[in-house]
């Protein structure tokens, strides 16, 4: 398949590059060119290519191209809680409410909810997913089956999964040039016993791997891993030497001076998530400190059901509003900052390094932003216009690995979303019946 | 013009009315019947109509029919600012970037650029707004043009206006049944002497008016104000007799014990806009000691150059979460205490009794929610949908006095939104070359 785009306005994300006006070329799942249209010549000298036969041409019409979103923690399995509990704090939500309602799914159910999670990322532009749940099969099926890129890290804790599995997966999940790769992890400090994160550092060494879990996300996490070990819960991981391989933790709001230093030396990514921690009442994340540090910030939109929308637009201006509110300094986390943490720095974070810019070679994750619409104009400065004013509205396309999967507020994706709907109303009618 | 709306949800925002299926009947401006559709002979019966004969009939498809938003503090004269000048603390941002290209404002660009605003709004799903700007005649104009419920409080100042003006308006701008109405105002205590604020006083207490400023949005405003005068804000304007008959604060951040008295004392209306306090980081506003003392409590967005957008789903979102971070407490302010505070109080701070609730000979100030898309699904708890995870991408339609003026995406406002573009990208032109 070859697509063509042109009368585009094109942001690569390419550090220094500034928006121009060009084409952007998709063979199959790559990106061929992208540039002015006008050294096309130069191109084909360059490549050995003679000419292109477009099976589409799609007029932008002025719209803007850039690499799509990646969101780099959630749940997509949790769809079916979305406003099933809310305004409740973190620890009474999560062990009377949701674990409850998670352990009565069967691996069909997660197929359904993670295909409706699919189909909502499309609507915000997210071209790939950093996912963790209970199940690694489901997730990866239903992303396949739809063509969404995704990144998994295990969810292994006390009561689910096992060291086995997590080996396992890592081992039949990282295929080369497929759309599902996964990456070692747990769930958190305060649900794994110290058994078992030492058994997840023997495999960081052994596979020499990057790990990833929820970390310093409460005062009350922290406080009780102190109370447990003496220490926080980045101190306490690394000196089991979890963290030797890099890797990175999911929320981060609480973090003192020593966890700063540790994510400063390991290179491990910060994936914040500000939208949760505001609904789950939890914190503000200290976002600057983590700037003036160069620690990679990527963002994640959280789980349905503690978000409870699946929205970067929403997740972009909350990292910056919150910020600047937090630091008491308007200047802080600009909006640029801001679409690098959205996109290239979430590719970092999540090990997907032919997928951050929009370059030759690169994987066509490309989505289009509608600037035909009120809340993108004037043209005063686009960057902006994504970051403070923009939302899932002006998610015009959503390209995954070179295949349309959403354009103009129609899915191409193998299935009817009322399909779907209907699919997850019927496994929450079956769970709360039970 | 009849319009009958049917298979839908209805969420009234009635106090104590659930969610139900049924129908809502529009006769020109008015709400004609809300019900189920079962008791319609009892309508024809009380009414004394015998039949209708409609002259569009709009199959809900099980969406939600629910009372439009009101954004109840915006300066939509200022679209043409969008993303002109940002990351910037709130004093500089308006002295140095703000004010001297307002200054370059004739008529007409406002006019234009509220245009602009009112396309925005639509497909926020707003159907009122709270407007302050430097001229009032051409956000009379435009609103009344496009259709576009308006209510205006004077933006007087040392600068720019009058009080000969304020009064002027006041009465002209104040028709039985039509779009625009004014209220008394004034910019804020700093940027107005003493003399007058006093003039605004005489006023309030000749029309027995209430009056709306901007107040305690800065901890800067406030320890000004009590240099020059000994007194916050709030107890130097009412020491003045200024909210005699009532009114509002826009913001109100920075408010003690003794404020929130006088709030409570005069009945004022707070008009809370937390992405512009975000990023502007100016602060977060002490929400729940609001709702504690039952002052009643409306969401603007502010205006376009500090937000940057007119998006309600984004601002209720804000209100939630940050008053459960702000209080450590993940109960406080719920859904359906958002929802009204988007309506109902909005309605009630502006003094538009007629257009809170969906009932019958209310105004027919109507919005539909689109529940077949991903972020709205399951429906396990539809007002919570709407809040925590609902966008403008869920507006289908808006209706205001009883006329349709976006739907499907489409605008019916007399013009072509790409001609607006145009014209305000054309002012910002003018504006930077000057």
């Amino acid at each position: 398949m070859k697509i063509r785009f042109f009368h585009a306005r094109i942001l690569t994300m390419i550090e220094g590059q500034e928006i121009f006006e060009g084409e952007v070329w998709v063979e199959d799942s790559r990106i061929l060119y992208v540039g002015t249209g006008k050294d096309t010549e130069e191109f084909f000298k360059r490549t050995g290519k003679t000419c292109l036969i477009w099976d589409e041409e799609i007029d932008c019409q002025g719209n803007l191209l850039m690499p799509g979103f990646k969101n780099a923690h959630t749940h997509s399995g949790m769809t079916f809680l979305r406003s099933f509990a809310d305004d409740l704090p973190l620890d009474e939500w999560l062990h009377e409410k949701i674990f409850p309602a998670e352990g009565k799914l069967c691996k069909e159910d997660i197929y359904e909810n993670i295909r409706l999670a699919v189909l909502e990322y499309l609507t915000s532009g997210i071209t790939s997913i950093f996912d963790m749940y209970i199940e690694p099969e489901p997730i990866a099926k239903a992303c396949e089956d739809m063509g969404m890129r995704c990144v998994q890290a295990s969810g292994l804790n006390n009561f689910t999964q096992s060291l086995e599995l997590l080996e396992q997966s890592f081992q039949q999940m990282n295929k080369e040039d497929s759309l599902i790769s996964f990456r070692l992890g747990f769930h958190a400090e305060y649900t794994c016993s110290k058994e078992l994160l030492e058994g997840v550092a023997a495999l960081a060494h052994k596979y020499k791997a990057p790990v990833y879990a929820h970390m310093c996300e409460t005062e009350k996490e922290v406080e009780e891993c102190r109370e447990r070990y003496g220490m926080t819960p980045p101190e306490f991981l690394d000196s089991l030497g979890i963290f030797d391989y890099g890797g990175g933790g999911y929320h981060c709001v609480y973090m003192n001076e020593n966890d700063l230093k540790i994510f400063e030396k390991r290179g491990l990514s910060v994936i914040t998530n500000p939208a949760s921690n505001l609904k789950l009442a939890s914190g503000i994340a200290p976002i600057q400190e983590f700037l003036n540090r160069n620690i990679n910030v990527a963002i994640g939109t959280d789980g349905p059901a503690s978000n409870n929308c699946l929205d970067m637009f929403r997740e972009m201006f909350l990292v910056t509003g919150l910020a600047k509110v937090r630091e008491k300094d308007a200047a802080v986390a600009d909006a640029m900052e801001v679409l690098k943490m959205a996109t290239v720095n979430g590719a970092r974070a999540m090990g997907l390094s032919e997928c951050d810019v929009l370059a030759e070679g690169k994987k066509a994750d490309i989505i289009i932003i509608d600037l035909n619409m009120p809340n993108m104009q004037p043209l005063n400065h686009i960057a902006k216009n994504i970051v403070y004013s923009g939302s899932k509205q002006n998610v015009k396309m959503t390209m995954i690995d070179g295949k349309i999967l959403y354009k103009d507020g129609k899915f191409y994706v193998g299935c009817e979303p009322e399909q779907i709907y209907e699919k997850v109303n019927s496994i929450v009618q079956r769970i709360t019946a039970e």
